[in-house]
């Protein structure tokens, strides 16, 4: 992991509070019938995007909960870099999302549980923006046990 | 490389054919004052997807021509995936379009010149779909041409 600036802090009252409104944006995916990931990003305490999965909706594998967070951060601010921000997402981001950060060059990211599959700390390269700090593990149970929830009902 | 599926044949005329249709496709961003990187998606002779280079128009830097293509390829398609489609693209991907390639299950992706500093092959990491094929090199000179001449003429 040394590829990251990775926080060693236990969670905080803060992430744990912006964790719990990405955990109400992933809730909405699970109403329209889609994975159930939630992203927010916050600037100096002000919430400037969100996003929830729906890539069924939209019939677009690239409509992850982050990019459209990302986007519409980007115009909440009215500028194209993320600095100040702090990207709050319930799952690990995937190699693509990662990318996507990359370009916005968001000052930090905070998950909630791995993806060990398709997550891009799986690919052991350094995908972030080098000013990006990564922190992992904010409310991990919460976030994982949506997810298997949503797939065990898909699968009865 | 050993990472991925190269195809290690000569350009063939299909390609460069497709290829010089991507590079159309740059050249309308050059006209809309964009970064001069166009894509193509062809699936079985038939273009079903475009895109350039967009980011300043959108204020959004996720909106590479890639990722357009991608977006209007599942639109014309009405499916997500796009195992039969090749992308053609004037440069080297990055790691968000090569990750978004990964959920597009895309059968084979065809580059033109290398981008050495934010391409994907720069990660040594496998961020491709394990059936994607890679062809580089199509056209290179053309490609980044393009590009030099439009930051050489921004830094006039």
């Amino acid at each position: 992991m040394s590829f990251y600036n990775f926080e060693n802090t236990d969670p905080e009252a803060e992430d744990i509070h912006y964790m719990k409104l990405a955990l109400a944006e992933a809730h909405k995916a699970i109403e329209a019938d889609e994975i159930p990931i939630g992203a927010i990003i916050v600037s100096k305490n002000r919430i400037v995007g969100r996003g929830y999965n729906l890539t069924e909706r939209f019939n677009d594998v690239t409509a992850h909960a982050e990019m459209q967070a990302f986007t519409s951060a980007a115009q909440t601010l009215g500028g194209k870099y993320l600095k100040d921000c702090t990207l709050y997402v319930t799952i690990e981001p995937c190699v693509m999302c990662a990318g996507a950060s990359y370009w916005t060059q968001i000052g930090r990211i905070v998950y909630g549980a791995r993806e060990e599959k398709r997550g891009f700390l799986s690919k052991n390269a350094n995908l972030l923006h080098p000013k990006t700090i990564l922190k992992g593990g904010v409310l991990a149970d919460d976030c994982a046990s949506l997810m298997r929830k949503f797939f065990e009902k898909k699968r009865l």
